[in-house]
């Protein structure tokens, strides 16, 4: 089972970086992502200091501005980073399939797994999303928007197919996102339950759902 | 539709009180916990100071510990309050029906409603658990596994009478506790789906999701 911590440093290398930052810059980023992270988790946004972020990432607080002005922008980059890799995810699980209830498998299976296996990270990016700014919070919304599309084109076309029975596309595909976001809330890492068993029950459970 | 704000005062007289406490006091002490709640909801529990609670209650920080000698104390009793007149509800809705399929569409409709209503208040009772003492945090685990032991069993009674379909009874559960619980997070006052329509389609779910 990848743990969060294993899974950070992967997170960080999909940010939307300006190009040629140096690995030195990219690596005290890094650090700081998942200082703020851990932070943002154990005492949620409001109650992190950015000196806390600082210290825990070895660096002054001078130089935390330098890679992040505001204890805001760093959790936009932990919600930036988080929500393209999940949207690289579900594209790459949809696009795997070829019949609709094949691509629903393919993206409950891999949205549910990595929010077990990003419980932590996942927590902060549903939790604080009140916290960031209306420009950032946006952004974000597109990508969790274009998340969610992507399942409800693969609803929609099983509907269409004649293999889904569905009251309304909407609801469905809300309630599909919840069964995985909700995981962050409950998923322990010394559960009963590893993500892969999961992520192969709840699989089961969204075909119940769209009638399949 | 009654508004979390409409609902705080009722919820308030669930609380385990010590006998013959005055009308007065009472008043105080809903008013604290309705201040606390706002808190809360806006900044997080480690973001939100003693000071802005007693001064939204129109305390002073003296009159307010003699209520609640600590933040921790507020959040215990909002938990423990809305927890009680929860698991009230599913008991009620529970006992209402007969076979499975009926208890199961009351307990869903009932905790889906319930969520859409008081969405402010499960939003603080669900992501600030951990800010909760350890024996605080006991207390109310008891209430949650009491809520879903209402579920659990109205689940295992429909297998076991055959008109159930479920592969393991525990996940199952989680999930249709999931459905409900994830509305405080994406809930709107505001939005297209009103707490009845919410919980009338989640019922449907539910149903498909026990194979009915």
């Amino acid at each position: 089972m990848r743990s969060e911590k294993d899974r950070t440093g992967a997170g960080q290398q999909t940010a939307a970086s300006p190009p040629r930052r140096n690995v030195r810059g990219e690596s005290t980023r890094a650090r700081l992502t998942q200082a703020a992270l851990e932070s943002f988790a154990a005492n949620g946004f409001h109650g992190t200091g950015t000196r806390e972020i600082a210290e825990a990432a070895g660096l002054s607080q001078a130089a935390m501005y330098i890679h992040y002005p505001t204890k805001e922008d760093l959790l936009f980059q932990i919600a930036i980073d988080s929500h393209k890799e999940l949207e690289a995810i579900v594209i790459a699980a949809q696009a795997r399939a070829c019949t609709p209830q094949e691509q629903l498998r393919e993206w409950v299976h891999d949205f549910v797994a990595w929010h077990a296996r990003s419980h932590t990270r996942a927590r902060v990016i549903n939790y604080e999303m009140r916290a960031l700014s209306p420009e950032h919070r946006l952004e974000v919304a597109k990508l969790r928007r274009s998340i969610g599309f992507v399942l409800r084109r693969i609803i929609g076309e099983g509907v269409e197919a004649g293999v889904f029975r569905v009251g309304d596309t909407g609801i469905t595909a809300n309630a599909i996102v919840s069964l995985g976001i909700d995981i962050a809330r409950w998923y322990r890492d010394d559960g009963v339950w590893g993500p892969e068993e999961v992520a192969q029950r709840y699989t089961d459970l969204a075909l119940r759902i769209v009638g399949c």
